[in-house]
């Protein structure tokens, strides 16, 4: 590699990539990148056109001998590699505000990783990224691959399941943002930090926080169940716990976990927004818009502030921060989806977890777990077996594993309702689910 | 035991009694019962009488010589007791209505086993249930308890947890239920059905099933989403799956499953049952009224038809046949809940599950099931979770426990609504619930 | 099956055959056989032609239906089969003779199942009875192989590994032989005892034993230490263990365990026969002569009484109880080598184990076990860490594997000799182990 | 902690305690040791006093404030420590050299660690080290016990199954030491390698190695069975592996693996050196005598380099490091023992085990292993196995259950044998083994 690094960003006209960017550029010192593929597909070749010519003029601004390249030939770009990034939206924000919508006609959480949404997310693009991984490993089998396309706990356990590749990591920006609001709450620096992360992607929990290595979970819990304290707890999760639940349960949580620990008053804050015709697709896709408007202006050469906005806070510090510990071997604890191998005690070994990991040229380490927490065990059980059916769904194109997969959610009332917003998510995704629909024709 | 078996009855005034005794008479070839002491307290004393005297003409006309004791000192009855079985409801059927109502009143499902009703039966019952093994293991060391009280999984876990009595078994009636139910959708006799049952009570999944051996699974299932025999099975579970949700689960489900894959719908029904003043409670209220009404009449020498209303069909044969299995050590195999010491992977070896066994004199050995379907294991896991804290709560008497296990319960949509329920209902079986109360007083 | 069973016996000119014979004719009324083939190669067709002749003399004698068929032809022989027993020796008496001598020209105790000789063993069957397993997936694919060549449990792990054929048993007559020489310690009939078996072929351990269903361990180890009782117990195992080890390991032990925990006593005792040209091998074949020799005599239409030295004790009795119970659906307990699935703890899943079962037509399903005895445990993991890369060897033929499956052996004192012994062996079955030479020659 | 550690070293009185100072010295820029207690008792209050005097000139000549304390009072110096290191040697190697000569005269190797000389050695050691666990949860809770006592696996079990103390590390330098080996044989900085070590102590292997984490484990194996490099590599290991044995195994093995996979040549080394009154005891006594006298030169204020030739190479390093790492919170990675908590799979979780961890102040947290290789796995099995028997049999002092101990080590040929060393070692060792004699007195 003296040569410096080949990075491939598939879906690389997405409006994250300046943060990517950002990222490889305040460690170049470090991670010593020179070519840098962006790759798309026709319907995304204008943004990846705005977003590739921004990143050219970052890299530019920089100083730094990155080539960038823009392509919509994959397999050109997928050549020797040596890191593949993913973060492409098969169906765009489109499709993903049908993933929120529909089941919320239904009265149900969308929920775009593990709720119905999540489910029609998963069926659309394990296919794609199976077919990526096909071509990594005839093009740049010893490429890792680093997905941040969700729902990124599905995909990593239908790429162990139904492929050989064993260089894949899932990443996430929740736990970062977790410790980036617990180092906000106590007031001292990320780096003095640490929590034992365990759970799986969008359903992690953090089992101790330590500053300087000694555990801080009581006075954390204190804070966060602190009445005096509930305006900035709102602000980090949206909704503040029982004082109670927190104390018994006596973990951190994570925004998702809301989904399903207060399955009612999120699903009355989706359908106000829903009527308004704000879900968060529909938000997105306006910042996005304004975003691309930016990214536009020719003497931008910076990641601009707005992007924060965006909801990927933290995401180009985990992002290369990962790859450059990879590269590095630098053996440091980061929290990543990868095989479990009997970290956590009770999740097949052969099943993708999210659990903090040591991280070395040979990959994500985890960390011995052990059980999780009881009343943690279960629902994390839960969204395991429906990830697991899901990615059945997603290979197979089966109807009935489909079924299966989104009447199995925690967030669906019944196998009637289940069926109908299949059935009806089904029609609207037509396009992007070959494996349901060709069959059928043929 | 050449002097004939000696079997304490707690719970002994319940409108089951005549059921047992049935089946106590039926088998007294195999299993010679000398002595059978019904045990209740002051509150079940006029029914005691009413039941006793029943059970007592039911002997003499069967010509046997069963003692029938009536009593109301448990201490006295367990001594050098052979068998002891358990079968009471604390707080009666007032106690359950509550247990069904206050929930609903939230737009929750009370389930008085594995949801909100089924936590404070579980809160009522196992501090009693407790005292009872204390006395046991006292009075009777060598007695196997067979209990019968719901809701028994949780109740197997909090004995397995919280004592050193390993003789103990839970038992329940679906199992066997669906067994007949099967035997009649298939048209053959029971006793050529067999099936692999695995899972917790009220939880259990039919993994396989037999026809003289050879599984019929597939026709099976096939029936069971056929449209044309939908009436048919609707009297079995009530509403009917969708065919393929059941086609790609490829298990049998339990009456129970209805609560956590159609719990829009069952909570419908609920609803209209509590406006009408019909709970589950409310209508075996009536129906018991009349049983003891019945039992009442001097003439009377036979376990009444109309007990076969009551809910338990099969009480009788599961449970005297598991008595006599364990007596003559028979070896058949019966489904029961137990110590799950690795037959369940996944599920922690020293927790409770309900699961195909071979019924020794030694107790239950479980037959190996390995791992559960991908689509069972999730809800299994949660429950048991939920029985995990609910056990822990009721042995503590914690507050914030007691939420927490509320909290986690599939059918509670968040902790707010939770807390509520919790407060409410702690308010309402106050008068049960000593441990959480006796603390705060002091 | 209306028309009658089709058993195919393949090795059918073993000496054992007549045992099988009475045991099928005594069964005949449970056991409908119509057809017996006997299948066995070239070089044994004169022993066939015997024993087979004999077999028709033994089914005329009883008045029973049963065909038998002689055949070289094993492809003729499975069509269609419902059973296939396996009883063939790769090589004959004269490879166990090698099996047995040339480890201890090395000092070293050859033991055809779990030693050195076993290694061998192993090595020239597995790839015989892989083919078979292919013939009848081809053939007769809901046939059940019901495997008694040894080495039992490495034959049984290597089909599970290395096949897709679920419907395999292996089994062994040790267990019953265990059962039997309990029975007659304790004078009860065989039926009233109860023996919960768990371990490996060879290498197996009576975690607890019973009469009528109640535990009487510590009695039957008081008498297996009892000084007063040594010659019994010397005759039944051998040489008779030390109290204190016995009492403190409190398991029932099987023959073979004296080769690990008396290995010194073992390797003199084998010596000693060696120096006499009296191996076990040498003194079977006398017999086997010996029994030909009776076979022949055209009068003879039973078992011979004389069969019984052979070794095979109670095989008849294990083998045709076993098939019996699959083909009747007899849910009775045996103790046979199947898939583990996790009845034994900390055994994987997928390796065999030999462990009591509930025997059906769905084959057996081990009845959990859960923890082995710590002080077992050990040496179980080690023979199965030895069955499995001797298996893997067998399959490979890869000479280092081999080398590694040698000196991991438990009776082999290093590398270097297991090395030299090896080498020797690997001359001598030169003729049987084409997996290894074939390719040096290519 | 602010006014510096409190070290407490229990048998500070050791030849070894030099070279703990030195690494206090090396390091104390990061571990701000402001008291060193070296307590010894009143048998070796001489050497204590010869040790301690050098200490104190090496601390004088650093010129850092670290007071030493000297003193036969354990309890004085437990109270309020930081760290506790024990290193001491109940019956002096006067005992060990019993240890390793009792065994011989019965053509049986010691070895003081996983042999039947590790066994009493564990039985003298136990219950001295459980009864300083009882004064340190009574005199210093919070501190950390770091055990380099022999044998060391043994010792962390007992702490972790029969204490709550859950502050406990066990090291050794075994590890260490292979990975210095393997540095030097391929010529790169000691830092630059990493090693994935699991197993048990003094059973450990490397599963896999890097250089600037890339693995390099085929170069090192095929260097490692280079017959050119054979004396290099005898140097490291002794006697050097046949090639192909390695090349299958695919790990890397320690220096104590000769004894169970080189059995006889270990032997008939063990046995000449017993002739000549060379056992490794009575080696290390003579330059034990020589250490002492150099260390009484009140010149000397330096660790003497004879030192070295002690054995305890590196430990030094791998202590204080380990100390430093859960001061600082370091997170390195380094291997220890401590509870496997499920890193590796088939081990109880409850077990210690030796393993590679990440080193934080809240101790270490093993770096998950899954499977371990199958070859190995049945080696480390059976010595966990006698591990966990011979703990027991130390906290008993039941006769039967050091002599099951003692018949499944696999070192030792039958109960006959064992039971013979048992003996002779238990008159032997009688003083330094109250639990086993005062009972009978009593």
């Amino acid at each position: 590699m003296s040569k410096g690094l080949k990075i491939v960003t598939i879906g690389g006209g997405s409006s994250y990539t300046p943060e990517l960017l950002e990222g490889f550029i305040k460690r170049y010192d470090e991670l010593p990148v020179s070519e840098l593929w962006l790759v798309d597909i026709e319907a995304g070749k204008e943004k990846l056109e705005i977003v590739g010519n921004l990143a050219k003029r970052m890299v530019k601004k920089a100083g730094l001998p990155i080539d960038i390249h823009l392509t919509l030939d994959r397999r050109e770009a997928l050549k020797d590699a040596d890191f593949v990034t993913t973060q492409f939206r098969v169906g765009l924000l489109e499709a993903r505000a049908k993933d929120e919508r529909i089941p919320l006609k239904y009265g149900v959480i969308g929920q775009e990783t593990n709720g119905p949404g999540g489910l029609f997310k998963g069926l659309r693009t394990i296919p794609v990224i199976l077919d990526i991984v096909k071509d990594i490993q005839e093009l740049c089998p010893n490429a890792w691959l680093v997905n941040f396309t969700n729902p990124a706990g599905m995909v990593t356990e239908a790429i162990l399941r139904y492929t050989n590749h064993k260089k894949i990591v899932g990443l996430c920006n929740v736990p970062i943002g977790i410790e980036m609001g617990i180092a906000k709450l106590l007031d001292v620096e990320h780096s003095r930090i640490r929590i034992d992360f365990a759970g799986l992607n969008h359903m992690v929990y953090g089992l101790d926080v330590y500053v300087d290595g000694v555990s801080v979970k009581e006075k954390v819990i204190n804070l966060l169940t602190d009445p005096n304290n509930s305006s900035f707890v709102k602000n980090i999760d949206g909704l503040g716990w029982e004082p109670g639940f927190l104390k018994a349960f006596n973990v951190l949580t994570c925004p998702y976990h809301m989904y399903y620990y207060k399955t009612d008053e999120m699903l009355e804050k989706d359908l106000k927004n829903y009527e308004k015709g704000e879900t968060r697709a529909e938000v997105v896709k306006k910042l996005e818009d304004d975003l691309f408007e930016l990214y536009k202006d020719p003497n931008l050469a910076i990641k601009p502030p707005q992007l924060e906005k965006r909801g990927g806070a933290y995401y180009s510090d985990a992002a290369v921060r990962l790859i450059s510990s990879i590269y590095n071997d630098k053996r440091d604890i980061q929290p990543v989806n990868t095989i479990n191998n009997g970290a956590i005690a009770g999740i097949p070994a052969d099943s993708a977890v999210e659990v903090s990991c040591m991280i070395t040229k040979d990959g994500p380490k985890p960390i011995t777990v052990g059980e999780l927490p009881v009343a943690a065990n279960g629902l994390v059980q839960q969204i395991k077996s429906f990830e697991r059916i899901a990615a059945e769904a997603a290979v197979t194109g089966d109807y009935d594993t489909a079924l299966l997969a989104m009447t199995i959610n925690p967030l669906v009332p019944s196998d009637r309702v289940g069926k109908e917003i299949l059935d009806e998510m089904l029609e609207a995704h037509k396009e992007h689910l070959p494996q349901f629909f060709q069959k059928v024709e043929a």
